[in-house]
């Protein structure tokens, strides 16, 4: 990820406090909770047709499903575009058409993540026995939120699984930053619409054998005055960070991820492994967080059209159960001892000073008036640990692991 | 603190990787492990008269004790001033007539913390029964840092008390921000040299009735080409965080201190407090760290004369003992449940939260390369926990801290 461009491009689900706009009244958050995933109930409108998409997309009628706001940069205002804005138009072509093939990228990647979510939750709860919490948000202006969380699972310490959408708009000095890397981008406006939607993963298993793992794949696009688009982009990435490694799990990660990016771009592997192992990196630690994956971002028209690069991320993400059952499933039942244990809780430590010192996204959330910070530290575990001075023995696994967190290792070559 | 000075002011004890000098031969960082208070053994020198601080100060004698590196900012060479480096100065003056009243403030400062913290770790190790560890470490070039630290202890889960001495180089791009706050800079230099020295201290027990302590106290000095003093400055403070809230608790910590700034000035107390519920603030939980305490930086001529503000820190450093060990002593063997012991875990996520995120010396710390991170991190607790949606109920004692942390109290109006 572009320095620069970081900040904008992390979807971080944040509640603000719901505004008024001058097309609806302001209207409560609403929160469903655990074992409940009944969306919020709304003033009835108009039934949309159901076109395939239509159940999982009803939300988004009226006020669209909603609203978090990802960085003060961004202005809290509804955008309008010819009067009616972009979160509204949307909405109404969901109620006149559902979504199909010919809908904007927008709304296919918001039924894409909703499905995922529901496929991924589905088949997390599989695993663990245990239901995820589902807590929906909406803002008025357009934009919204699914954070679905299981804590102390038979399985999972912690795992999250979140979508969210955002319509906002682009002040000038954002603009400006992002034009570095999206030279369509007018640097004589003096705002933009933009649209943003994603879905964030980390699972913190309880087993010391078992890895965590994080996944995060996102949609961002801009829109000119006259409602036209002006550029649009995919980012995301994911990857894996064991307390114990085995290089088998190692292998089959990288090799699942691998052959996603293969169908669709040989080269796409190499590159964004190795922008995985740049990124993902405790630099004061000298160490990566984990054994890596994939990391990429800005993958816009310069790179490949609208409908590859979708087609890449719709891989990239189908690949993510595949990618992982197969590893928690053989260690989540792995016997341990209170040593492995207080191990794990010094790898945990490490996954925080990550999330908290070197995350941009994370440091930017924060650090955003009225953020919905629950959903930002998801991410954190359960339970983390740091002890002065802590080395491992020489020639112990746990040295093994830091030995490899020192030095990437290319793990399908 | 201000937002410009800060980073250059936080003394953090970094080790750096020894660097070649023109004065002195390379040598490996020696440490002295627990138990053990000796200082590193060099090559013999010649043996300095024994002045009233002498046994104290041998240890700079030839290479001065210690190397810590603050920021990257600075440079890493040893500084030079008519041929001899200010260390070289200090070192030579120390041999010659020992440490009094009329030396140079640099070396008074270096003789009261280490005197300070010998005497806190003392009285540290009679509450709790258990010894520190001892790491000391030097750099060739000037300057160095001793860290004690207690893990596992019987009243203490981690405890940490460090004093770092720095000789460096500020480049023009430091000196330029420093001058906002200090105009007796010239911003027409390429360099100053400075030095710095600080003792820090945090203190984390088990029982959660028990609150955490930091405390920092720290002095600033730059010097022209010449060897003249250009600019000095003092600041520090110390803030409690307790997880339970004994109101005569916090009342005891802030009466003491502010006993001790009334001594100086009376207008301190209620500035520097005011100060401390800013800075120790967890902004993005609309919560601050503890019940505060008292914070401050850049006091210089323009506040008052040297004299009377290293009185003043000489009288805040001081009542650390009477403010805090009345508190720990009557707190630490109450009765406590596993509940109470989550809901300390749970705060001592929030302490890791202000530390990682906000804390601008700990991010400009782990932001340097090579660092010693173990010194700096000594901060963070055993352990900590994140529990996603995590409120207390209503009524109850954690909801009652919670209160006051949002809206700070005048514990002694």
């Amino acid at each position: 990820m572009s320095a620069s461009l970081g900040p904008y491009l992390r979807l971080r689900a944040l509640q603000r406090v719901p505004t008024r706009t001058r097309t609806a009244p302001r209207l409560p958050c609403r929160r469903a909770y655990a074992g409940s995933n009944r969306l919020p109930k709304f003033k009835k409108l108009p039934e949309p047709p159901r076109g395939p998409w239509a159940p999982k997309t009803r939300i988004v009628v009226g006020l669209v499903f909603i609203g978090t706001l990802v960085y003060s940069m961004l202005t809290d205002e509804p955008s309008k575009l010819d009067g009616a804005s972009m979160a509204e138009k949307d909405s109404l072509a969901v109620r006149e058409s559902g979504i199909t093939s010919n809908s904007p990228m927008r709304l296919r990647m918001e039924a894409f993540i909703k499905e995922q979510q529901k496929e991924i939750v589905r088949e997390l709860e599989k695993v663990d026995g245990k239901k995820f919490r589902v807590d929906t948000w909406t803002r008025p202006n357009g934009g919204g939120g699914i954070s679905q969380v299981l804590q102390d699972g038979n399985v999972f310490e912690k795992a999250g699984v979140n979508i969210s959408v955002v319509y906002g708009t682009l002040p000038r000095a954002a603009i400006e930053k992002m034009r570095v890397n999206h030279k369509a981008m007018d640097p004589g406006v003096n705002s933009l619409d933009f649209y943003a939607a994603g879905l964030s993963m980390v699972l913190h298993p309880k087993n010391p054998m078992a890895p965590t793992v994080h996944l995060n794949y996102r949609y961002f696009e801009t829109t000119n005055e006259d409602g036209t688009q002006n550029t649009w982009w995919f980012g995301g990435g994911t990857d894996l960070t064991p307390c114990y490694l085995f290089d088998e799990d190692a292998v089959h990660f990288h090799k699942t991820i691998k052959d996603a990016c293969d169908t669709h771009d040989k080269a796409y592997y190499p590159r964004f492994k190795k922008w995985c192992d740049d990124y993902f990196n405790n630099k004061h630690r000298g160490e990566r967080r984990g054994v890596g994956g994939i990391f990429f971002d800005d993958l816009d028209e310069s790179e490949k059209d609208q409908e590859n690069t979708f087609a890449f991320i719709q891989g990239c993400l189908k690949a993510f159960l595949p990618s992982y059952l197969p590893i928690i499933n053989k260690r989540k039942d792995m016997p341990f001892t209170e040593h492995e244990k207080q191990w794990q809780q010094i790898r945990r430590g490490r996954y925080v000073e990550f999330n908290l010192v070197h995350d941009r996204g994370t440091a930017f959330g924060l650090n955003t008036p009225s953020a919905r910070v629950e959903s930002i530290l998801m991410s954190l575990p359960l339970s983390a640990s740091w002890r002065y001075m802590h080395e491992p023995e020489k020639g112990s696994r746990e040295q093994r692991l830091v030995d490899v967190l020192r030095e990437p290792v290319d793990w399908v070559s």
